[in-house]
């Protein structure tokens, strides 16, 4: 330790270092209007490197912001491995001025906030929440003095007459859930900042400690929540019986009546707002593309977009693993369709070993908790296991290598996933195990025979919105209720 | 060429032979309502593999995309290579429905149209534009169908009924914007759509026999504006004086002054909702970084934001080499800083050969056009060169290699970059010469003595920005007549 450094010093040669180590950073910072969190943080990125951080103003959301889950925009601006982000204003906002602590929802918004914090915090991020507090005194001394400034007055707006209205009210609320979210691996720090030149060397100083503490590596980290704390499943009646199917005619008229359906399904999320996602896994040569193309020939392009994952690019290494799924997830009314999924940490990354173990085994929660998010945004989610045997992947490999057409789609990294079916089956066991929720349950389409799968694919994203819209989620409601 | 092959096969081979070249193709479908764009993408996508796609319903800007220039939306989407984008409606909307063909500003609209499709088309990209047709009397059928059936008399809005009303009209306007935009780089083909499967192989073919044109290099590109078809200016007023200085107490003060209004003027310019984009360019250790400081010191970083610009890394060397530029322009009221920007493709690019001779040649002018594009929308833009001399760099350089907390800014590249002054020198002049037109000029900031670099910048950002009020481009007014 320099001690004959300067705080900005510090805060130069600790970002450096952070960035070498690829150790991101989030840094929180809450509180009332005139608190001043532009000028704190304005004064802390003085100190920086500009390579290194954004800063993100996430006061009011978007329009388009406001079609997702709540969480999305924030989702999105998780900083890249190595790099700082700057939240003015954060997913405290709801907590802190929309809710009633007594409200029934208040107890699942907090674990929400927690929770994403965990995750975040699981992987290596670190956290740093700062509440700027200020007296109801000094708030109304501020905005006073901004009203009176010609050039300043434009600033004070709804919020800063209704913080002052109802300081007492939120203060006691915000108190509240930041005693509810003051974890080990995401503290609070508040701030007085009547004297603002103090603060700032506060701020500076809390940053700097805790950013060495993340070098030393003597940061709590939340312990990781594995799978056998998890309620298992029933996975008895994942034995498909793949000798089902459907002759020719059947199919072509089955066919035609689920296009329709398909057809007025999707007016009808457009109409309502709500989004679908659908996703696909299944053995290599099951069919999915197949499956996909079927499903999607009735639907309005404009509408509905399908999503191939494949191995993540350098972007998306640079991130958190659900990053890349957060980010494409549809917009109120619309649809996606992935072709394979979030489940790959699961199942490729955990067998090929892409994934170390605490990871992979980290996110069967995670993944729940991601599924729960959407859920509870009111998405209709589908999740398919395209099943085949062994034989009908082996048939279907061999057209494939002599059909001249479909040759590029056979590679020798099918036919090694062939030889590993059984650590896969592994694999997939626990997928269903630990995944298969009461609201995010797993289908199996049984794929020896395509047109048998192609169908019952529809048929159970058809049941899937006829009792989502039978039966709505009652969050919605809680949505529309908290929603500032 | 394999004339067994049907349409949808010959499309689905097309597309991997396109993305194995790294090949990128934009397809652009228009039309009056009930047209059928949404059915024909959706039979066009059927054929092709959804890793490679990507369709873009572009008839409504958001929100956050009125707030930047009109082009900002279409470039944000350009297809990375090997790559195909669907856009469904165009930047072609605002010529077709909102401006009348004998409006003044017609001529420049269709230019701008045509420089954004010949830009694109140099790069490589294949560019088809598809029109589809429709009959008055077959649009106000179909309307009279949608309306009549009650699942989908929702879709029938204002627009519909408008285009009814006024089809003659529109269809005016439309036709001559299509005669003024027929490129042979960029060509439009009219496809009747009465019969709607007839259509879907009009435009297949359309299709394939781009691609295949394309594959096989016939396909016309635009000539490449040369400097030398540029305007020269006059570089007379580019040698400093690097004499110039500032004591430490006059700087102090000028600071001061300064401050408070790079303060005032921020909050002007965001209440006006008018952004600015301040670029920095210049030697090695001239102060790029601590003049930038200096600028941002006063400012709420909600409303800017610095950009550092270094080597494009994947995704923006996937793309036309001005994408990752526009995609981080700033939104109406906010300011951007470009800490090195997009001439790094006449300056390091060319110099150190990264880009191809071609390639860098035809950026002088693209760049005009982009800096014109910003004007248009109002952006007052500001553009310094930070210049010292080779002493005062030297000294910098060594100073830095003595100082622990700063050796980390100096690498074997800066001496790399120094032995080779002179051809930077040479690529610096040709920069002043043909991009320092009247609307957007060069500044050069003597940077000798760091203290008269940085009141100066502020100085003439000062002056910029008084020059902008008092005299706002006439594009403003254009914009708002013309704006749908």
């Amino acid at each position: 330790m320099q001690t004959s450094e300067n705080r900005p010093q510090m805060l130069d040669r600790l970002q450096r270092t952070l960035h070498d180590k690829k150790i991101s950073t989030i840094i929180v910072f809450e509180g009332l209007e005139t608190a001043g969190i532009g000028k704190q943080i304005n004064r802390l990125i003085q100190a920086l490197d500009p390579r290194g951080y954004r800063v993100y103003d996430m006061s009011t959301p978007s329009s388009e912001e406001k079609q997702h889950p709540p969480l999305w925009r924030f989702w999105n601006r998780i900083p890249p491995k190595g790099q700082i982000a700057f939240f003015d204003h954060s997913w405290y906002h709801r907590a802190f001025f929309n809710m009633d602590p007594a409200h029934p929802k208040y107890a699942e918004e907090i674990e929400h906030i927690s929770d994403f914090e965990s995750t975040l915090s699981a992987d290596g991020y670190i956290i740093i929440k700062i509440f700027l507090d200020i007296s109801y005194k000094e708030q109304k001394k501020r905005i006073m003095k901004l009203r009176k400034n010609p050039a300043l007055s434009w600033k004070v707006g709804n919020r800063h007459t209704k913080q002052l209205q109802k300081h007492e009210r939120y203060m006691l609320s915000i108190r509240q859930v930041i005693t509810h979210t003051d974890h080990p691996y995401a503290p609070w720090t508040i701030v007085d900042t009547h004297r603002q030149k103090k603060a700032t060397m506060v701020i500076m100083d809390v940053i700097i400690d805790t950013l060495q503490k993340a070098l030393e590596g003597s940061l709590p980290t939340p312990s990781p929540v594995l799978p056998d704390a998890l309620p298992k499943m029933q996975i008895d009646n994942f034995e498909p019986d793949l000798s089902l199917s459907l002759s020719k005619p059947d199919y072509r008229e089955a066919l035609k009546a689920m296009r329709k359906k398909m057809s007025a399904m999707q007016n009808t999320l457009y109409r309502k707002k709500i989004s679908m996602v659908v996703l696909y896994e299944g053995w290599d040569a099951a069919g999915k593309g197949g499956n996909i193309k079927r499903l999607t020939r009735s639907l309005d392009p404009r509408g509905y977009q399908v999503i191939p994952i494949g191995a993540p690019n350098d972007e998306e290494h640079q991130h958190h693993y659900l990053w890349r799924f957060w980010r494409r997830l549809p917009k109120d009314g619309h649809i996606a369709i992935f072709d394979r999924s979030w489940y790959g940490r699961l199942l490729v990354e955990r067998v090929e070993g892409f994934a170390d173990e605490v990871a992979w085994k980290r996110s069967f929660h995670e993944i729940r908790q991601f599924e729960e998010a959407l859920i509870k945004h009111g998405v209709i989610l589908v999740k398919f296991w395209l099943s085949i045997d062994q034989d009908t992947q082996l048939r279907r490999f061999e057209a494939r290598q002599q059909d001249p057409d479909k040759q590029w789609k056979i590679t020798p990294e099918d036919w090694r996933n062939r030889a590993k079916w059984g650590a896969y089956k592994v694999a997939l066991d626990d997928v269903f195990r630990y995944t298969n929720t009461p609201r995010a349950p797993w289908h199996i389409l049984e794929s020896n025979c395509k047109r048998y799968a192609r169908i019952k694919a529809m048929e159970v994203i058809e049941a899937a919105y006829r009792s989502r819209m039978s039966n709505p989620p009652n969050m919605t409601k809680a949505r529309t209720l908290m929603g500032g």
